[in-house]
């Protein structure tokens, strides 16, 4: 009767997952960046001193792109100088070819996110380059950074890891394949996306398990979406095989414009919650993100947020974790 | 850096679930317990009927409770008369007290659950026992069915298994000396339910751990809500310790009354779709199951219905594992 799925890895035989997480908020971008309304810098900036408030200490704060392209991302250099300017805060933004990486490190990002979509049909479609391409490309963008000797990381985030609308399945070979290739090509530190919320908790634990046996720490964050309700369910799987840094957005807005139906990424504020209530330190206060989320309501009016924690609010004798300690940051 | 949060249990170095599970469509009863629409017994029986033509095999259709608190409920003995008709289709009634049981024998259920909460502070309000007076209930209605010959299967559902909205915190272990007295008094079955949706995969493993190394197969389903978005990856982390039964609704629709806030159960096609992009067999085709939820919205008119994939659609290359082999059936 039993079977063996998920197939023990390596890293099978502990449960423990860490016992603290960094949710890193990338509504600001992968949010904002496929939804109408164009959200002001000024609201931004609430947003990111609200988030930061909460707790929230790691936060994609936009794309360098044209702006033709992606209007509501046209203002991703005043974000991220605002950003800059919290302490403690690393904020990263998101890059998709050379001359994105050339302005994230003149304008002194932490980290610049390069998208790779293991999917070839995803990948000519949204970024009109191969995966091999765009590994090319990250080799380019590290020599860039370290001609400058800027401190700028570089991640490599690798997409349709799970599926993709376009081509079906993707297989994890090749997602292992690009992922090493990637790390090979300079990129300090790689992610696994679900980009079109094709995956399920058994293969998140097959997957992200060869993927830790393979390269370790250097992958740092799994990146779920909830279009199917496997969110939470996903990034438990991932915790379970030792991930403990999460994508999320603040009321899970978001998704992808060449996925059809893809509704949101997975939500900060439940995300944050599932973490607390299962005995895991975020250092986040889950009740200032709901508040927070109260206010993004009234800049995305007539935009579908999503969650559950919000309707249902707190259970009776939740005590967050509290503040991570110096131990416990990850 | 790793805490030792889910504590390995007996059952914890195997992450093999069963390649085979049952889907219990609770809708009709839980579901429609908590709703102000009262669905025709017309309804209910196409209901049954499509949930059987799509693969379900076992279905909780009524309560034997008094229609004046009720009413949504009072056909069920037609309903379950229709439900006894369906070769193969295992037809549970719920029974709060030991004339419900009656009405269970008389009619010949399959299976009748009688319903524990853990809280006590939930135990008298909702049911107006305490938990050990409904132990004793229980011990009652085995010697009434053992007197009359009658193979009605006895599941002891032990509620508010992992906290309540009115006490806060439930012990661990009082859930476990309840449901180990439950089998004491007679019980065939016991199940786990996170009645209020106050449940995270990490206290699901671990309680559901420990009550499988108490009582082995004996406790055989597992009971969640989605109130906090929790209910999928509870399931996901019941699956990984053994667990093959869960109940769920039908669009999510269901609750408890006296839970506020409380939003509906597991959604079924959600669930069913979860478990077979899994890999685990459930013999149950979710294209018909969403064919039957946009039927059911007709019925339900007015209320608020849940789930994800109803929206977003199976995924591109999606197969499911096919009919439920002999060997596989659970």
């Amino acid at each position: 009767m039993t079977a063996t799925l998920p197939s023990p890895g390596p890293g099978a035989l502990s449960l423990s997952g860490s016992s603290a997480a960094v949710v890193r908020e990338v509504g600001l971008r992968d949010g904002l960046q496929s939804i109408a309304t164009v959200v002001s810098t000024t609201h931004k900036i609430e947003w990111i001193n609200a988030a930061y408030a909460a707790g929230l200490r790691e936060m994609e704060v936009g794309s360098f792109v044209p702006a033709r392209l992606l209007p509501q991302l046209a203002d991703t250099a005043d974000v991220l100088a605002h950003a800059k300017t919290l302490a403690g805060l690393f904020a990263s933004v998101l890059v998709p070819n050379y001359k994105g990486a050339e302005l994230a490190l003149d304008r002194g990002a932490d980290l610049m996110v390069v998208p790779l979509s293991a999917s070839h049909a995803h990948s000519l479609t949204n970024l009109r380059k191969t995966p091999d391409e765009v590994v090319a490309e990250v080799a380019r963008i590290r020599a860039l950074r370290d001609a400058g000797g800027n401190h700028t990381l570089i991640e490599g985030g690798v997409g349709t890891a799970f599926g993709c609308t376009l081509q079906g399945e993707v297989a994890e070979s090749e997602v292992l394949r690009l992922m090493q290739a990637l790390l090979d090509a300079g990129a300090d530190r790689v992610s696994l996306a679900d980009t079109v919320g094709y995956a399920d908790p058994a293969s998140v634990y097959r997957l992200f398990d060869k993927a830790r046996a393979l390269v370790g720490e250097r992958l740092w964050c799994a990146h779920f979406h909830d279009t199917r309700g496997m969110g939470l369910a996903n990034a438990y799987a991932a915790w379970q095989v030792g991930i403990a840094r999460f994508d999320a957005c603040l009321a899970g807005i978001g998704g992808c414009p060449h996925a059809p139906g893809a509704s949101g990424n997975v939500t900060t504020e439940d995300l944050v919650f599932m973490l607390e209530r299962m005995g895991v330190s975020t250092g986040i206060d889950v009740s200032a993100v709901l508040a927070l989320r109260q206010r993004a309501a009234g800049w995305l009016s007539g935009e579908t947020l999503h969650g559950t924690l919000w309707r249902s609010g707190l259970p009776r004798a939740f005590a967050p974790i509290g503040p991570v300690t110096a131990e416990g940051a990850v």
